[in-house]
């Protein structure tokens, strides 16, 4: 069977990366086309790649004969387009989150590709593929918990980019427990509130950081999620659930080597998201690939589990202007 | 110098247990008096201790010239009278948590013992004197953490007794929260807000349980409490402080050995408050009786803090009933 | 560029391992050929790959002008022929260990190697492509520990099949503990010996298990190596290196979830070499693909690596018959 | 029943703890005799402790009609003659290792102790009484492990003092291991190997540091112990114990504060042998009170036990010079 042929839209920090990745790590797919609003980064990236050129044009690259399958990295507000272009064209496409930037928009996709019968959008959600929360997926769903109950997670970046707003902390690093939470607890959220504890004195003017989600699940279940994005410290991600028989906790870092030195013993934590996830980025567009290449297109979080991200997100951006509990709105599943 | 002789006020699961620890553990003193409302308990136990004799009338206890200071581990109903009796014959006094039972009379034990000019009164805030939250208190004060931030608390019991019902959970187990937070962050609760997850379908009926706690310092500190006292696991404390400058985290219980087993590998968790807690006991009343027999009278939380802890406590119960966020009200330090 | 294609030999649990992780995970290659004593084996297998056929005679898929490397992963007797094949026909190949099952032949194979200029032969010690030995290593070499003095080890296998006898303990499993000293520390192993302790009762009649090998090197460094092979636990790899600064610990299996259940935490281990060493297998091989097709063919162990092992465990062999420390005799590298 | 009147033969390091602890921490019981060869130090110890006088002559403290018990804490060549006059005047004795600085001597008092029929004498081999040396000892005797067969111990220390030389590396600190394999496994020790690494750089001249002891007991257990006692690190103390069923390990140790900061995880180690054995001497101290006070004299290691280790230790320094296996010779216990 002939590799399968990827058209990347965006060449930005994620685009590279999974350009990277396909070229050499992921077994049966290639790098064909690459795509950026600047031009001369989308070119620089193709020349660097065995057979693979530049396209102005990202609804072209879509179309393109010679292209498979899309991976979308590009900016947030250009998925919705690309999107209905993937759609349209009949090409499976593995979209970075957000599905799209509002939940109306996120619903009419979900509604389009229903249309058509068969899934074409997987969303990226890459926490799925990671290891650990696999096993505490398989943990849970084994009953070794009995029934969850209650969620605490931690979310820390040692930094973030100077535009990085307190909406962007919901939308962009949030977004990640709120699909977590869905995918262990197999339910919808139904509410969401933000506390704001005195902010970090490091983090830049404006910014409320750290934040304090607190969600609750449409049976009832508790989570909450310290976000703090200026630590300073490293990536951290934990997740501990609790259940009626035990609870279970992954992402308590304790790096590669064990060291002891004078006074002192410990480890390294994984300064960022590739060292942490690396894994899980891999094990995604490698199942992905797979499930394209056998004509399953999706082997992981739907359209519907990005519209519904969105949909939190949004009730969550509510939440932290009004510092109320904001109820979440979604669709009916089959509408 | 002769050992102190003490009067201990209950002989219940606590007053039996400072008694043998008085009479095993502690150098410095004994146990000379031994009272509870139930006389033939309080003659067993006086009967097992050389030199103990028990006398049926608390506040005669108090008043025994042969009393040189008072542990108080009578109910908490029994608290006001008792206390006012100690600070009447001036005899320093150890109290188990709560100093009283309501607000108004807490606060009126403070002002009764601040118009003799010189401390008596020492409340039973064990944790203290345990050596993992002696450590990370010294940790932050040694700005190992910068500023800190948030604080979250894991406090699961692993059964209750049948009594116990949603508000004690407030008011019994969340107290020791209030109280650390008030000894590591140096500074009052603002508020309160107590959430209600779905209970465990194995707590009794009419148990709230989990409950989660929300509280924010005057400062705007934020801490949330993990209360869940029917996990049929084990008796898990746990502290985690995040500051400016990186984190740190107590009560990860490990055990005393760690095992490898066919595929697995582990260790037991404490199973009750005296195996979590026993040390920091020991620590606290050893200590206590040197300040007692040094003249200082008390070496750790004064009635202020269980007059502070009392009013969070009450603001908390409230909240747990309305699900809203109640303000903490307190008098005046000075007042 | 077009794919690698390689000729897998041996078709047993390694090599219809490597054909799968080539076929499922490996960018840039595929299997072309199988070969198995077993030709009914080698065809099933390649049955079951596109593009893949069995090749009855190993010397001629090594011969086979559509081979462009070989992958040999069939019984140590065999390596022997099959490498000289390789040489011979200048194919680059990662031969699974041992290089040959003998002294002398195998420094015949690093002198016929070193006859053509260029290195041919990678041997498949996994452990140094290992996430947690890599960053080991790169501790020691950072100097992190100053002066390395010491290493511990700790080799334990759940079980071993029938046949496994208590020379294969010294050749199959400490050859790994062999590499990773000569690895870690950069110099050659001196001497062995091995203590034979009162054996397991558990273990099969005749089977000398635990073993304990002490290994001292050219410079002085002594490695002690926990040899366990039916504990009927696990699979645990653990390595300390100890040095003049600090200590580095790698192996202490957490598992992916922490778990507590009534009265007891822990965690899974992993239960064989494939959960534990997978990732190292992967990169191991992945990196090797990308060494060939970039026309370096070798990027890790080599022929003398393999020689050198082999050498240490025969001294090693010798050592377990005797009870003595047995010198290990080397051929001058350049010779 | 009135205190314990101790004398405190010793005021160096370990005399002045134990003062300070049976003083400060001990229940029933306090140091009425202080002695030391150093005239000044123990009056200035005694003039600290209310009711504590000094006694110039050892052997006249032992003998005064106002001690009831005596605390050997004095230089080990002083034990010998010390210990028998607490024989002859049937006080009650807690002797700090070693029993006494040879063989002979020590099996000499071993037989004058069986001579009175009633054991006075306890070697204050403290590590039983740590809490989690018991914990491992409850979980062999348990049969967690099955039938245990092999001992791991790691025993290293920051720095030793000038004076330290590579026989006291097995007479001081290797002592401790020979009597916790001696306890855990319930059995003498048979043999005894030493091996020496390259010496660690940073060592004295002349020490030989590290050390690897390698022993076997009577019924064929094999037991390793690393001995580092210029690590600059801490005082880290480690056992394993690997049985048929299983493995456990005690003294990995955490630390009380778990922290995270910029780019590292960790804790604290354990500075020295009061931190880490701190508990294990009060208890030692407060059972053995007990245990006078009781009538019973010992509850603990017995001169056996210390005339075990001496026989252990001999055999060891003898090992150290040759390189040879060297056997432990006992005599009958009955004899």
């Amino acid at each position: 069977m002939s590799d399968l042929r990827i058209a990347v839209l965006g060449a930005g920090v994620m685009g590279a990366d999974h350009v990277a990745r396909i070229t050499a790590r992921i077994s049966g797919a290639r790098v064909s086309v690459v795509n950026d609003y600047l031009t001369e980064k989308a070119q620089q990236l193709a020349a660097s790649i065995p057979g693979c050129r530049a396209v102005a044009d990202p609804l072209e690259a879509v179309a393109d004969v010679q292209v498979d399958a899309v991976l979308l990295a590009s900016p947030g507000p250009a998925h919705d387009k690309q999107l209905l272009a993937c759609l349209e064209h009949r090409k499976p496409v593995l979209c970075e989150k957000p599905l799209t930037t509002d939940v109306a928009s996120a619903l009419e996709i979900v509604r389009r590709e229903a249309e058509l019968g068969a899934p074409l959008i997987q969303v990226g959600f890459m926490r799925r593929f990671d290891h650990e929360y696999a096993a505490l997926k398989a943990h849970i769903d084994g009953g070794g918990l009995g029934q969850p109950l209650v969620m605490h997670c931690v979310h820390r970046n040692p930094a973030v980019p100077p535009s990085f707003d307190s909406s962007m902390v919901v939308r962009d690093s949030l977004v990640h427990e709120v699909d977590v939470t869905r995918f262990l607890f197999g339910e919808e959220i139904a509410s969401i509130q933000i506390v704001r504890p005195s902010p970090n004195p490091l983090a830049p003017q404006g910014l409320q950081d750290p934040q304090i989600a607190i969600m609750k699940t449409v049976s009832g279940r508790h989570v909450d999620v310290e976000l703090f994005v200026t630590t300073g410290v490293a990536y951290e991600v934990r997740t501990e659930v609790v259940g009626e028989r035990g609870s279970a906790m992954i992402g308590l870092d304790v790096g590669l080597v064990r060291t002891s030195a004078p006074g002192t013993w410990g480890g390294t934590i994984a300064p960022g998201f590739r060292e942490r996830f690396g894994q899980a980025y891999d094990t995604e567009v490698q199942r992905w690939v797979d499930a394209v290449r056998s004509g399953v297109n999706v082997d992981g979080p739907t359209a519907w589990d990005g519209y519904a991200a969105t949909a939190v997100c949004e009730a969550g951006v509510r939440a932290l202007d009004s510092g109320d509990v904001v109820p979440v709105e979604l669709a009916r599943r089959d509408g």
